[in-house]
């Protein structure tokens, strides 16, 4: 190991304590933790964590919501060269018992507060043995989280530790019909942490809410940002909007994880103005939420997002980098290549749809536990990302589908956003989902799940007729139906229920199963 | 070789290539190149230079003054896995022939204008063989830059190169009577490029004036971040008030390396004000500077500088991440750790000084053809700075002095830049300069050289019990010599020149002989 150009996530805090000892690394709760105050806890915790086995290459695992212990348990892993995974908190009992058993981590730190069912049921379904803290608890039982990191000495390890080993593990991805965690290396965390904190002008300075989940990558660039730039952390265990004014108001944030519906529960949690949220800087926001907050003046509130992926710590391409230009998705982070290819891994031409390969320090060391998967999407030194791009004339990005949910029509490939913002535009209809039905004859056809506008009445041919004038006729819709509203995952488009619902299936890039 | 995390100085001029192809990459007089034009042209170069012998670990050197060029030598040597040198082109043709022997280049690229004669001398003086390509000629024979280059194919040559290598070469650090050259990786390029950019602001918008030399880290660290983040670069021959005028209003120039003297001399080649300057973000510099430019909104700008060293591709800490602090020189870089140490590599307290210790990715990866010092300066996986420096109580940094200077008296160590603040603020003083001058007894004693103000009189005995009663008694001087004024080296106070003509010398950390 080369530990004169070395620096893990554990070093950040090293020199964290040593420059800004006294400022202010975490806030949760009543809990308000300096730099120092903070390394001495994770010191603590790492030499807990290492008298129950946790060394290189092991795992510890969080099964809870949103909380600074999570980054205490990411730390003390880091100074032990282990991993740390955060885990969904809303899956089911049968989707933990999964994760536990994929990962058989050696030490499992969950709380009891709205997931303790879920977890005791997961508990007894999995069969990895590990050592279970709780940590929503003052007992000073060994197996609470406090009394255990209490067991530890405060001295630093001093374990040498290779940065571009795995740390950070996050559940994605599922294909096969489970999902996948990616392993994310010290420095992907670190350098992605600087080139996302650049875009979005992270600075010491910041107090940042994390106020979207701890175990998805929107929030964690941003919480990784702000504590390589050595600002502060805000935690909360949940959304919920009377408490986001509160610890707002308190902490006088200055920034948060805020997408459409938390901005509408902030509002509505305090209609008569009594909190101050002055402190955030935001994207512009309605007339309502911009008299009472303050503009991000960031590259990045310019023209947030980009593509991205949690196999690259999430931001590979920046839609700041390409304002005003072809593609949809940006430029490359200065950190990464990018390159669109064919099956063969040749470049296709510009303004052809292909591959969006990578390479670059943010790129992850693979799944865990998946050495075929990763051979295969590793193949040639370039990471694949099973997502579908075009590189425009001028050299912006453009992102245009998920590989797995090409369709195939005989020889012709159709890709489902093309059809879709064709119907979109239609005066007609509100949206649309396009699927591929197995076909004997041409592989798939394309089906159309479409919602019209309320009171619009249009026939199917006629549809049909509005795509053929625009788009290539094998692109065309064979069928179409007519729904109320799309089922949704979230805030993205449910297209595994749609193909439950209406047969979709047969998709060359491989189809992603429903369960 | 990890290609799938892999990053080089060339794949960030492939990339710049795919992302923004028509975008303007270098300036040189009439030569205007976007990133598609260079990186046809440096895979050309990098062809004719491989049919040349220059492989993984070669040398190329350039012997001229700022010039495109120079980044098209060091983006072909970065393709190729080879280091690139551009040579301080205002040292004696010894010191020249002191380089080429030194590196032992198999390609040395050389200009006739203004530097010939003492290229030429150092030619002969040198015994290492190398082919010599001038650049600035029509010449169509091979042993013309274009000429040479116009041999090589366009197409990229896909040399998997690791990115820890070296691949710029930098003179500094003449101490054993000579000049030593650091080896910086293509990572250290990148990651500076990206974090120093980060806090000076820079954009793929910007257009650089590289107006100070490009053999030195200054203005170096400034190219790099413009290229990195996709920004172009200009480039004049060498420093010229009315050139600078008429490059910064015809290319609109955003940035510029400037210093004081390169202030006076665009004003008073312009005193009517008949170039416009407007496009210029500049630090404040004057009234009628002002008048004619735009403020630099960065947070550079807001404290430039810092501690750095070339052995780390320049800057270390930051002083603009200590608005405010006791430190004078920032805090630390987010790419590094530093701490300061006694002679075991222990930390010494808050407050006391030692010497500054760093490890990160931009430190350097040791001297060319240096090992003995290297194993000696990497110590325990630290690089030894060879600076005195303190870490405040609030854990920012404060710059001492350079260990070479520090003075012994029997046990006491003295720091001459605390002593010569003292002297200095006494009302009658100008400025001084502290000597440690043998003593047998004592190994040193302290010797002042003092410049008084303009009609001020004070005897040495008055100065020193100034010093009594404001610093310990053994840091005061013993003796004190006036003079009209301090030899300068550029900026710098030539202390070597002091020492020599006020017999100082026997300092504990090894003074640096005059030549």
């Amino acid at each position: 190991m080369d530990a004169l150009h070395a620096i893990t996530l554990g070093d950040v805090l090293r020199e964290h304590r040593r420059s800004r000892p006294a400022h202010l690394a975490v806030v949760d709760g009543e809990v308000r933790r300096t730099f120092f105050e903070l390394d001495e806890r994770v010191n603590r915790l790492a030499h807990a964590l290492a008298a129950e086995g946790v060394g290189p290459g092991e795992r510890v695992l969080w099964l809870g919501q949103n909380s600074a212990r999570i980054v205490e348990l990411l730390l003390a892993a880091a100074k032990l060269g282990a991993m740390c995974c955060p885990a969904n908190w809303r899956q089911t009992a049968d989707e933990i018992a999964f994760v536990i058993d994929d990962l058989a981590p050696r030490v499992i730190v969950w709380q009891e507060d709205e997931v303790g069912d879920a977890v005791r049921a997961a508990r007894s379904l999995a069969s990895a043995p590990a050592t279970w803290l709780r940590h929503d608890t003052d007992d000073t039982d060994l197996d609470g989280y406090e009394a255990f990191l209490a067991t530890g000495k405060s001295d630093d390890l001093e374990e040498p530790v290779d940065p571009s080993t795995p740390l950070l593990l996050i559940y994605t991805a599922a294909f096969g019909g489970r999902p996948n965690a990616a392993m994310l290396s010290h420095r992907a965390c670190i350098e992605q942490g600087i080139v996302y904190g650049h875009f979005t002008g992270a600075s010491g300075d910041d107090v940042y809410l994390n106020s979207g989940p701890m175990f998805h990558l929107g929030t964690l660039m941003h919480l990784l940002a702000t504590f390589v730039f050595g600002g502060t952390n805000v935690f909360v265990p949940r959304v919920d909007g009377e408490t986001l004014c509160r610890v707002i108001e308190a902490e006088r944030c200055t920034g948060a994880f805020l997408v459409g519906p938390i901005f509408e529960q902030i509002l509505a949690a305090d209609p008569d103005g009594r909190y101050d949220l002055s402190s955030l800087r935001t994207v512009p926001a309605g007339r309502d939420w911009n008299a009472r907050t303050g503009r991000d003046p960031s590259p990045w509130a310019a023209a947030p997002g980009g593509y991205g992926q949690t196999e690259a710590v999430g931001m590979m391409t920046f839609s700041c980098l390409a304002l005003g230009a072809i593609g949809t998705h940006g430029r490359t982070s200065p950190l990464l290549q990018v390159r669109v290819v064919d099956e063969d891994g040749s470049d296709v031409a510009d303004g052809e749809p292909g591959e969006i390969v990578t390479r670059g320090p943010t790129v992850m060391n693979g799944y865990w536990n998946r050495p075929e998967e990763n051979a295969h999407r590793a193949r040639g030194g370039w990471h694949h990302t099973n997502d579908l791009g075009r590189r425009e004339a001028d050299g912006s990005i453009t992102f245009v589908g998920p590989k797995t949910r090409m369709i195939k029509s005989a020889a012709e490939n159709i890709y489902p956003v093309e059809v879709e913002q064709c119907i979109a535009a239609h005066d007609a209809v509100v949206e649309c989902a396009i699927l591929g039905v197995p076909d004997e004859r041409w592989v798939q056809s394309v089906k159309a799940i479409v919602v019209l506008r309320e009171g619009a009445t249009i026939t199917p041919d006629e549809l049909v007729e509005h795509c053929r004038s625009r788009i290539a006729s094998y692109k065309k819709p064979r069928t179409i139906e007519f729904v109320d509203a799309l089922p949704r995952n979230g805030w993205a488009v449910d297209y595994d229920a749609l193909d439950a619902e209406f047969g979709g299936g047969n998709y060359p890039g491989g189809s992603v199963p429903s369960a």
